[in-house]
């Protein structure tokens, strides 16, 4: 265990460094244990068939969960903005076909009921990490978070937007390390892979890596996944498009799906050199968005945390309360991931 | 006027580049002219009587506008995040006894009727300058937008920031060099004050200087903003607190009023060296917010294009549909026509 | 006087912050006074017609001083990399020929000798500002050293890299903030206009502006050097070319000796704006260098001190040894008493 | 194979991207081929006991080369400089009793000889990475040449300064990642892992990373290390101390020889995960410096250049002349490291 850094504050996200928090994903990933979770997908959902194929070869390939946007934060108005609805309801049409978990990005808080309804993993994206709005809002979800560092956030920065979130109500959130905005120009980002013993040594939040977005060219992913896992990376979140070059989006920097399967294969290698694996796929259907909140109308993905009616997460306002049940969580499970 | 880059793309940012859009706030003050507006005021909104002293402090020092947080975007959820709708009323209040145009920050979509219905401008932080909800929520909004830079944005994705508020139908933007992120901790923020020339001669929209958020230090607070009009720009937002000791945020960047009625001075003197000058306030009421809509229709971008049912600025999707009424208000500007 | 930021350390150059010292160059020229100088020149040296014709021009335009490069430090070894040997006669002819001092860079501290022999400041460039051999040698010279900050220095590491100038018995430094290497790209570096403020708070040495290499555009210049001066720099260093276009290195960023001229008079009337004036070149023949050090054997280059047998400066490994008389010759200082 | 970037030139160091050249050190050790070198030691020399007992340690974990620092540059001139001469003997005496070639820093072109006499590899410092008169004098020397990275060095840069040794004579160049400088503070620098992947394609030199500076802890040197290795890194500079609180410099990011240990053994399994493995020490005494030169000629890039007369690698000026001997060596040898 780090003791890198004093923690700033005495807060949610940052007290029980060290212990390890794990996230349930749908009853059927799990994120932040010794399994490392490998999420897949094309950046945007260009169409139906398109996406199908990509969901059903990444989980081919070895993913657990499903990436693919609906709303798209383009640089320029003037830029594919993605399909919106039609493309959330495809989304459900993938994860019911392949029973693969989904994650899609959330641009605005107007839009959480309907995502929310489709998607079991909501995004913020790097350009959104301090829209303070937006945070609050999936807050008030049950859905778990994927919270990706902005362009020019530090790591400390990175942890009090999480705290908003966890603030607001919701424990689950998932980091991601996406690179970073240097003077270098030959990638697209600075991969900041420090950025993952870091962030572990301060928080019991997962941390995961996306090696797309940091390197902006596909023969860049794969080195950068590999040192990711070696460097602690809780999972990956990787770009892969049946048709890189035909791609609407981030062609450049999509793996094709044997390009991909390669990836994973020697991610597996890796992840059992340091000790750990990477997690595979559950086999049947999903479970489905509104199962996971079901139970006993406890509103946690965390199930134990559920069983036990225990409210979960830190209230807004109460600073410090701590995630308990999903501590708890961690503690029984480090070696034996949750959904196993 | 400068050709430093090319346009990278025909837009109605970019077209028009080199002649100068003036913005017209309220019938009060025009920015983008010959005369450089002075906008000034605390941090954050924290009650009445502080309030409407800074106001009327800054008003007799000099200031043409007065800018004050209802909501501040903190980077920590357990900072103090502003008063809120009372604020909004607040301002309102000092709005009327002043006569100075307000402008305060929108941080959520859903808060633009409420703001709208109070601020002059409405102002997009720098955390939200990629935040394309609110973007295109106040490109709905016939007030102007004050747009702050990111942390990390280059000056091209501020400009297709300012795109997606003119695509939206609001061609009233006006630009704010803030400081940018840099590896130097000796200053808050880095002020990249070769954005003002570079950015005037892409775009026609004005460039304004916030120098408090820059320096992060009152006592850089004058010479950058001398530096800041010396270079070309529009105006200057700076922050003044009747007792910045204890000002609930930023109070070691505020200015006290005396402080700011020095620079407001020292400021005349060097926008004359450069044949311009800095604009003085109207005496009697302000216009109300209503009223800005109304007169005779001749100042306002809102109005003239309201009246004769053009729908003005460029419409989303429309790529180079220009702001042309805002440039045909600007030669008949309120404080003076500037090329006339 | 600012306070903006506590000494690191007892160090000869923070100590005595607030007050100035004035550098003496040659007997022709203070640098640090009231008086702002300007220095201007090509690039580098390109011939002798060339550089004889670009002297007079930029000396009639105002200029108190002559930059010129000999030895070029490229970052392809391909590139031109100066003329050497044969550029430093070609300096000595124009100093002898307008009576304007020079300026000139050492790469390598085996140059010391020979370039000392011409040069009346020695310039170490940003890419050695951390070459600690070379800021020794430059050290034992009695010439002024014009240290300019790294492209990624902190503005401690430049006022340390000072100190190894001071400590090795050389308190003639003047430091040159010229642009820091950030992600923006629309500018070749960034500007840190903020650097003349906070640098003047810590350190009693001068500080100047390269708007040339900071701008990299030739349309930056002139904006980039009134700011430079609205915020207090002490001079400029600017690159001017008898035809831009034509130019072996930098043409780019170079002005004509026109536009020089009106740059020239543009900062004049800033700099009366903020209660200075910009430096008149001195009618004359320029005292030779060797002259500089003559009278009594003194090593000093300022006369007054060199008189008064004070030995100048810190000497090496003293710390905090103050470069007293440095501050006393401030006050008689060839051009005028600058706080007088 | 990666094809990233464009090579900006043909160049010495670009030309055959893809290939790889293997760096003979001494006779013992290889860099470049399938075998990862780890070279390990103090940040300085501090005094003999505490080197030999250093280089015993390191060598009996695993490193193949020890470093040590005889002079140090320093950002402060009051910061410990090193032993200097005295440290290059205690170095002489440390591979004389261990075996271990000594890599070293040089700072100055006027060191060369003295410490080419000691060090089987020279390092040129992150500081001095475009110290041109310092890469000229290396690229005369036929020592191996360790290049690190500038704080804010591009990567084009980088191979720049590299050609600047090619161009000059030695094709023996080392390449070094040791992180960059950013706007992030809870690490010392960023290290930019995808530097690996990306020179690799863009050049045949070896490239390896330094964990120890990037991180500036001594937890972040093992996951830093693992990462490096994930994404290709050819080797690792590792700073090993025998009582890091105790150490005069950098003690905050040194290893104990303990904590080394365990590096290596994790590093191996790492490296088998890819296809690689970590090189083992040779057993018996090092060759004497000028051993390297002597006893076959034949896989040396010193060697059989001096003893066919045949100037080796580029000549100054020679665009694009190949290090011949040295591709030679690596089209023998990719699979078979070639000490072996």
């Amino acid at each position: 265990m780090l003791h890198l850094l004093e923690p700033s504050r005495s807060s949610a996200t940052q007290q029980r460094a060290g212990t390890r928090s794990i996230i349930n994903v749908a009853g059927r990933v799990a994120i932040g244990g010794r399994s490392i979770a490998i999420i897949a997908g094309p950046c945007s959902v260009e169409g139906r068939d398109m996406l199908l194929d990509s969901a059903r070869a990444v989980r081919d390939a070895g993913a657990v969960m499903l990436r693919g946007g609906a709303y798209k934060p383009r640089t320029s108005p003037y830029s594919f903005r993605g399909l919106g609805e039609e493309a959330l309801d495809i989304l459900a049409d993938a994860r019911e076909a392949t029973g693969l978990p989904v994650v899609t990005e959330i641009l605005d808080p107007r839009q959480l009921e309907r995502i929310e309804s489709v998607a079991d993993v909501l995004q913020v994206g790097a350009r959104n990490m301090q829209n303070f709005a937006l945070l609050s809002e999936v807050g008030k979800s049950r859905k778990p978070v994927l919270l990706k560092r902005g362009l020019s956030a530090t790591m400390d920065e990175l942890l009090l937007a999480a705290e908003y979130v966890l603030a607001a109500g919701n424990p689950n959130v998932i980091l991601c390390e996406r690179g970073i905005r240097t003077f270098e120009t030959a990638t697209r980002n600075t991969l900041d892979v420090a950025a993952v013993p870091v962030l572990k040594s301060r928080t019991h939040l997962p941390v995961i890596v996306d090696p797309s977005h940091a390197g902006g060219h596909w023969e860049l992913v794969e080195p950068l996944a590999l040192a990711a896992i070696a460097a602690g990376a809780d999972g990956l979140i990787v770009e892969v498009h049946p048709n890189p070059s035909g791609a609407l989006s981030d062609g450049e920097q999509s793996l094709t799906p044997a390009r991909f399967a390669r990836l994973v294969e020697r991610c597996g290698a890796v992840a059992t050199a340091i000790g750990r694996q990477v997690a595979v796929p559950k086999s049947g259907a999903a479970a489905t968005a509104s199962v996971v909140r079901a139970p006993n109308g406890a509103k946690s993905a965390v199930k134990s945390g559920a069983k036990s009616g225990v409210r979960l997460g830190a209230k807004a306002g109460v600073i410090g309360a701590a995630p308990a049940s999903v501590v708890r969580d961690a503690s029984r499970s480090v070696e034996e991931p949750w959904p196993a």
